[in-house]
């Protein structure tokens, strides 16, 4: 169990629902008519382009269901930078099996390796920086366990993990009271909870600060309103900053000083890594 | 019942896994803190950068599921062309339900719809010839119905469903059997259904040519190379392009005579499209 | 909520894997086609032979499932006997729900009316005699709620509906204890539970019935061997017959004596009931 | 993985849910009372009639997750033709979880088991000919991937496994467009896929042959009309006959000259073939 | 596979759903951010009340989900009593997996046992009396099967699982009919099956007797009405007696003649048996 | 939706199991044998001892699921106090659909019931203070987001929702490290969150505060040591206090400082409330 690992029972479901999806009501047509029952298969995993390994136990979990006789040996570990042509992991076991499971354990692994190669892309660049690049609940439906996952993989740290485990308080809660009374008011209704609070101006930076969130998010502002809002803050609550974070302002935006840089791209619109699978074709029966 | 919306049984469960993951065990512990229990709130679905609209029938069902007294009324279809700040649809209802559904209904529309944006790109970059635009199963585990109805959004074409639908013979698959023996043994094995067979060289075109396939899939080659590949097969089967069809490459293989060109980028690695929900402040209790 | 039902929470479940199933990935790929949006249809399911209708409850389902805006207009009951060419139900509703639904509705309806008729069928050959027909746990796996009630529908009387109401001491229970214990064992543990006793042989009945069982199953014999089974547990134990009871054969086990009846083959084996739904061709858009 | 076995997935997620049906909440009441905890089983799973056998996947996988540590040797597979006697598995294990998985896997075993005996019985009505006998959606819910699996196993040929697989317009698609124009938008909507028309007359026919579907099917008429049909469409689709095939009339059709038999009683109304577990008495604790 | 173990499949689906609750989005941060990967732990699981032990096969159950590696090595069987600080298990395994499944280990062994412990004090309140303690259906949602499970390992017995394996006829009943006409009527509709009869007073009593029930249920009486009730139905049914039975009342009970006490508190409100997992903290890594 | 209610897509699955669990395969056998089709009943659920009601949405969505058709006006909402007698909501509709209804209904109410009215007991004997009583992880497996949301409805809050929402370092986790260095890499590997310590010794106390956690759990120890915690830790982090918690002993913890006291009792330990379904018996049909 490692903590790169996203929960073993959300990855048996994720892998048992992706196999049904993948294997239709017949099966693999191709490999059941075209290659003999008895033939083994040799081969590797194999990057196609430099990236962030991740996603490897949902990979490992989908071998097991289609077949637990599948060997899988792997030569990198769940955030290792890899390398074009890199052996990621050996296969061998039944032929079949192993293009039963080749696409569903590549859909896994390019998608979450994908997400760790641009979250680490965004820690790079803040090397040198505080600043911690944090995911965001704009995760694909079904996938984000595992895309949590792979942001750490990547370097980043983990946000929210649902609407039930902080506060954050933001504009659109702020119809019917004040940040001040809406800080007390979950304070008093989910103690012990962090309360964090969303500011769009910095107006709303004083206002929160007087009102002790424990964290502050500041949307949609320059590098130069993040510095500002950071010494406001400084001493009372460390800053959040999402809303224009790209590669290219990351740095600028780490250099304001903020703790923290949410960045919903590297989950909702990450492509995926290029992995395939090799297979040594002179193995015989 | 839009032909370009998934099955309303998998979107139902798609949705319901989507929210029991985004609520939590406790739920949205802001807006039961912040938000009165009676208020109203009124918003719109908005875009932030143009794009191409798929998943509303997705979000439809999120707020459905959390409320069904929510009023939302769309502005705009899946399919359709939208430009940044186009309002997609009105939403009117409690605002404790309006804040629970905001961020999965957002998450479906916003990946959905980044799937039939690229695919359009794709479309639009072959737009004039006879080439269709085709998904593949390279799909998010969990969510292939919804990319593969947001690819007909885009104006694409579905290739195969799963592994169950149509026999595709690769090169893994032809360690024990020739083109011909492969072909023969799918077409006794699953009469009737279509078999296609991949082809890496021009040698293997004239090979599968012989063996007469439903389909031939090259993977790999030029513009010039598929244009020969065409030729050879004119009258005996179409051609699908795979393997190095990027925006910048499209028009080119279409115009070397494609039938299809095959992108895996356009499920799994779209960047999400960026909508919003803004609301509507002046809304009272 | 009819006691010809099966419950609802097991008919919800049931209706939506089966739609899950025929639907598959991408849905109804030719209503999508050649069905145009708006179109209407109107229809009826007809009863092609005639028989014993069951499964309306699912039928019912099915249509809500796919769309609730479809009207169903049942003008038959579960139970009721059914002639060829008699209209079961209108239907009305958009054109492509109704074709969506139709297979998955008719798959379900003509299974369960198909074990009515074969009950009603073996309920017939007895009618006059006291002798109950009854099921067994010989059901399709994951139909034996709706098998369970077409029975009833059929005029006939549920067995066991798991291994865990009743206990059914067989042969291949006694290797360890005699009768007598085996039954005195299970009346300890499982007090207040009907007890029952399979005979294979006369010297069986006689040993069963000094134990004093709730009912001997008197397995393979001869309505001969039944009548003196039956005298002999006359005031002690109802005698349920199993193993040779055919349509042929079961007139002369009830004029034996026999309480019951069980028979496999009304679930195991009953073929569909022919149930068609006829559409209405003249509707317009 | 054998290509008559159904996809793995769907054994697991179909047994699991037999056996919950099953055992119900207490569990095997007479095992758990009657037969000692540490008692051992031997027996067999005995033919009482001949037939082809099927499921035994699903027979395997039954007492798999009953017991891991069953043992079961089969001595017959999927798709031999086995005699009334036979012995198609011996098995040995804790006694208590042989009688627990003893019906849900004779329920699988029989069920599918008789379809394949019926497929089997129409394939050897066509045999020297080159007809090939075809399943149909008419399957029982829940049930499609096991009872599509035991078709093949009769050495029958599958047909579609869902709507969403193929198109295959019928009369009551063509309630709006021509027979040419309904191909030609299915075309176009579902590009590289099958199209398959249903004709119920000759005149039907000529009107589809002008269209060029894939296949067509031929719907109620005589051998003689099928054999014009063959006739008119030589060169252009294959024919695939469907509604009045019997085991009587299945060859006139084959000879006739289809290409395929569509039956949906192989599937909604094969009966069980009878097979039962033969305990082997003399086993001690 | 013990009498005193629910159903292995719920077992498996009860700590499947337990663990997912248990684990959410990211898993247990503490060990994954605290404990070194590679360590071992040792521990025990150690009683810290005296009681009697009920639970075993679930817990069993989570520590195989969690890891399989972990070596779990009973030192008590369900249903032993078990005296404040005996250790019940011993545990080994990996740190982080043992400190993962621990508290959803504890929360199914705790319930479960305090469930069979309250059983036991009932049972031992009536001890030399060959009245019997049965629990109800008033068992806490989702967890019957494990509650009904942990009555028997106290030595109580079951009384029905569901609404569906007995008939129980109770004042709520009888708004349309008497006691007899609905007495003839269950049997009529449910053959074979247990018919039980609530009573209020002992002219209910009377008018149940006349109509012949299997069983007396009589509701909140005192134990000089039940033994009248007794002495009324000697010979003719068994009395079960419910509604007023304490730990204190309940000898009084027995002592009437009442063949069954039924006792909801013992599923809805036994408190749970305190058991602790303590760690052996000279495990080095 | 109110902030005392659980998430809502976690309530509809409880109760889908919860009545699937109690219907069964057969469904209801005494009301489909026993009450008419068409007979309509009224009736009120009614408080039998006094409490704090909670569960209502749960027991509101059975009724729902049974029959949407069933009207339920509520006459308490969740948190009120009830006392003996108070009807807590009036029910009207198909006379079986409310037996059928009844008892999952009442086991859901009457648990969440129960816990709420422990938890009032226990805030209630720290009225005055400022302490608050916070629940556990120790809850009812399945049942945790109810048991959380009857927890507030008592006037409690609620501690971590899963392993996942908050680090929580106990003795167990600290094998390999000092507290320091464990709240350091907690902080590390998941900053943002809650980091908390337990503490058995004021000299863990002081070793913790010096490791500025974010909350001290002080387990086991008097009300004069937990004071001094409370000193020592004033201004450094609130203090929970876990372990000798009971309703004797509360008001002395809290006159220590405690801020919270966390008692696992009232969600693994609370005797149900009792509530029960009265029927008006003069309703007709």
């Amino acid at each position: 169990m490692s903590e790169l690992d996203p929960p073993i029972a959300i990855v048996r479901d994720v892998v048992a629902r992706a196999l049904a999806e993948d294997l239709g009501t017949l099966g693999d047509l191709t490999s059941l008519a075209v290659v003999p029952a008895g033939a083994r298969g040799r081969g590797a995993l194999v990057a196609r382009s430099p990236g962030v390994l991740a996603g490897s136990s949902a990979a490992r979990e989908v071998f097991r269901q289609v077949d637990p006789t599948i060997e899988v040996r792997w030569g990198a570990v769940d955030g290792a930078a890899v390398a074009a042509a890199d052996r990621l992991a050996h296969l061998e076991g039944p032929a079949r099996s192993l293009l039963v499971a080749e696409r569903t354990a590549l859909n896994l692994l390019c998608h979450c390796s994908g997400v760790a190669t641009l979250t680490r892309a965004f820690v790079d660049a803040v090397a040198g920086t505080a600043t911690r690049i944090r995911d965001t609940r704009k995760t694909l439906p079904g996938l984000r366990a595992l895309e949590k996952a792979a942001v750490r993989a990547g370097g980043g740290a983990n946000h929210r993990e649902s609407l039930s485990d902080a506060v954050l308080i933001k504009d659109n809660h702020l119809v019917h009271l004040t940040v001040r009374d809406a800080i007390e008011r979950a304070r008093e209704q989910w103690p012990g909870r962090v309360v964090e609070v969303e500011c769009d101006s910095l107006e709303q930076v004083a206002e929160a600060k007087a009102a002790g969130p424990d964290l502050v998010l500041v949307d949609n502002m320059s590098p130069r309103e993040v510095a500002e809002a950071v010494a406001v803050l400084s001493g009372v609550a460390p800053v959040e900053v999402s809303g224009r974070v790209t590669l290219e302002t990351a740095r600028s935006y780490a250099e304001a000083g903020a703790d923290y840089l949410a960045v919903g791209a590297i989950t909702h619109s990450a492509p995926a890594l290029d992995i395939g699978l090799d297979f040594d074709h002179r193995t015989g029966d």
